[in-house]
């Protein structure tokens, strides 16, 4: 058998259910699919392939999946900071979006931000956004696999200036991109319980669950937001979703900063999953989401960076170093989110919170060949005596070699392979250029 | 005037007192020190220079100063993770270093960590361990600037089995390092309050009063240790050493998670100085720094990274971020520690802290000409609205292509110049293996 690609000499983390870790690792893929996964005695042959990667030694481990982006946003990357929350949206961030986001500023920014997530080891995202027809038709060529969430708001927003049009723009959005590329999944991303009526929810909700997608929502993200909840429904924010009816297997609650026992066990009872973005949450003032107590009720947390316009990057391996220490200062344990359980987060929980669990997020015979390499031989990751602590505690994503996304190569020693990123670069820059003349 | 470097073509982010930033900036070295710093009109032509650093639209910056470093113990990077303290203190690192630590893995564990900082920016650290001699020699060589610090302690301690001779071995440290070489500072560290009695404290302090140098210490950094301290002495930490009479402005107080108001009083009064380490903090669940009261206060507080058997690295860049996002999630406020308030805690406060401010932390005319350059063209770096928010929370060590020291390029491209790696990585490896075998 002649494979498309074989990777070999290095140290696979599987992330499988009985976590094995193979020295001498071989990985043969056919198509998209991994196809043999074993340790490689030395000097043997190396099967015949297309292509073959030589890990050098470093750790060979699944991609990242990063469960909540805002693609487009990147443009405003550190464009406001160091702000109270009210004034960083209503006088910078939302008039930016007005004025600056249309189609080809969306093409733009989404480029610019997958360029940083292949390069950095990310290999699955979870969008939520407006334009998202756009966004999934910039994914495309890139080689990146995504869930695409169109934007669902009761205000005027960027493409759906009609607030009445929204649904009916995330229903057409569906139905174009139901089954019609491998690497894209279509979703609906309602903004939140405050910016969408109880209609609105249940409505979006009902659309999913027709179109047999994710439904994405910010919830329980401030104390104010879930204080207003509160006055307005006599009800917490995941309470007021629950009675809605919006919570299920296939809901994704992003945030989850403010967060009862109860809710805890609201959130369990529906099996809806969690996408936590400490960082964002840092940074914003936002509070620090019960990761500890959700995980062990059994919820499914996955990891995200937020948009870039709230962190500023979309490095998973920093957000990863963050979640495990955020945890462990301010519940006076550093037993909690050891390195181990907080890359799962960014791997195979990740993959499970947005519903492609059986597709990608742990390097398993038959799954989709989404694989990253890392050189550990620098500096700053030698010596070596556990991978988890490396991965967590010590990578940068700057440590990542290569990045392969469905059997094919998008990064190679450090390099995009699929897209080039000059023009994104300098466009990227034209647009600064006019956010900042206003 | 023939300089012997020109660096051009950059943003120079010089934090001075004015903190001023030149476009185009352009900025002439003559020996060691800073001769000319300017904004060069374009199509002008350069200084003539023996060596000249385009800085290719870069950020042009101090070198960063990490106020609190072990050395050594980056051998120890991974070793034992997501422990109760005093199971990762007395099962694995105590151990450890009684077992591994002597002048030959000092040595290796000294280069390697000296190879990661001066890769990702770092140009100064202020170093406590022991075996101070070997890690004053192995500082050397390299180009780093380092106050190296002498352990003290009450307790037979790597190169000191018997804690009588203590202070006699930090005084021989002193008299050799007196002014023999222009890049490093000795100095002495005294372990902590609890491991340290009240004479050993009070003599070291007095030794290191007479000959003039930096006296370091661990304190409050444990909830655990400022109630023992209270038990033992009727004191908190911070009082127990004012009453000693150890506090001073040559005095650098490592950690201070565990202060009251009237502690920030006291150390203000005293004009000691702060070594904050948030990563270890997090890590090791010590609590969190009370950074933003002792700021208002006015006491100057310098980043440190910590030794990487509690961190795990020591890029300096992940500190920062880290330090501007925690302090906003404990305090619920987003606008405290902003991105330049914490760039000043990594180079110019820094310096303060450790006695050298008016040898390095800024780009100055007259000070030593110690600046990185970090290549901002990544697609992580763009767009580009403010150079703070870039290297605080979107920058990584990485990201670094120059590092001069004292007017020598040590990393250019992202290669260290000033030392050979390869052996170090190899040596340190070995002696991983060893650490296992136990």
């Amino acid at each position: 058998m002649i494979y498309d690609l074989v990777i070999h000499n290095g140290t696979i983390l599987t992330e499988n259910e009985t976590d094995d870790v193979i020295e001498n690792g071989l990985i043969c893929v056919k198509g998209a699919r991994l196809a043999r996964i074993e340790s490689r005695p030395p000097d043997t042959p190396l099967p015949v392939a297309a292509e073959t990667i030589d890990a050098a030694g470093g750790l060979i481990m699944p991609g990242l999946v990063n469960t909540h982006t805002h693609l487009p946003m990147t443009l405003f990357r550190g464009l406001a900071d160091d702000l109270p929350l009210d004034t960083w949206l209503n006088e910078y961030i939302f008039p930016a979006e007005n004025r600056h986001i249309n189609p080809e500023t969306v093409r733009v920014g989404t480029l610019l931000a997958i360029a940083e997530m292949l390069l950095s080891g990310t290999t699955t995202c979870c969008d939520g956004y407006f334009y998202e027809d756009v966004v999934a038709a910039a994914v495309e060529s890139t080689g990146l696999r995504a869930l695409v969430g169109q934007g669902v708001i009761d205000f005027p927003a960027p493409g759906v200036p009609d607030p009445s049009r929204n649904l009916g723009t995330a229903a057409d959005f569906l139905n174009h991109w139901k089954d019609r590329h491998p690497m894209i999944t279509p979703s609906v991303f309602c903004h939140s319980p405050y910016t969408c009526s109880p209609s609105t929810l249940e409505a979006t909700k009902t659309l999913a669950r027709e179109a047999g997608v994710l439904f994405q929502i910010h919830v329980a993200e401030t104390r104010s937001e879930a204080e207003q909840s509160l006055t307005n429904h006599g009800l917490s924010p995941i309470a007021h979703l629950d009675r809605i009816g919006v919570l299920d297997k296939r809901t994704l609650l992003v945030h989850c900063v403010h967060l009862s026992q109860r809710d805890i066990t609201t959130i369990n009872k529906n099996g809806a999953k969690i996408s936590h973005n400490p960082e964002s949450n840092m940074k914003l003032a936002a509070g620090v989401a019960p990761i500890p107590a959700l995980l062990s009720a059994g919820v499914t947390v996955g990891l995200g960076t937020d948009g870039c316009a709230s962190n500023n990057n979309l490095d998973l391996f920093g957000e990863m170093d963050t979640a495990a220490k955020l945890h462990k200062a301010t519940s006076n344990d550093p037993t909690v989110l050891d390195a181990h359980r907080v890359l799962k987060m960014a791997t195979i929980d990740g993959a499970r919170a947005i519903g492609l669990g059986d597709t990608t997020g742990s390097i398993e015979i038959g799954k989709q060949a989404d694989v990253i390499i890392l050189d550990t031989k620098r500096p700053h990751l030698t010596p070596l005596y556990s991978p988890w602590s490396h991965v967590v505690y010590a990578a940068r994503g700057s440590d990542v070699t290569y990045t392969v996304v469905a059997g094919k190569i998008v990064v190679a020693d450090g390099c995009l392979k699929t897209m080039g990123i000059d023009n994104v670069l300098e466009d990227a820059r034209k647009i600064s250029r006019q956010v900042l003349a206003k």
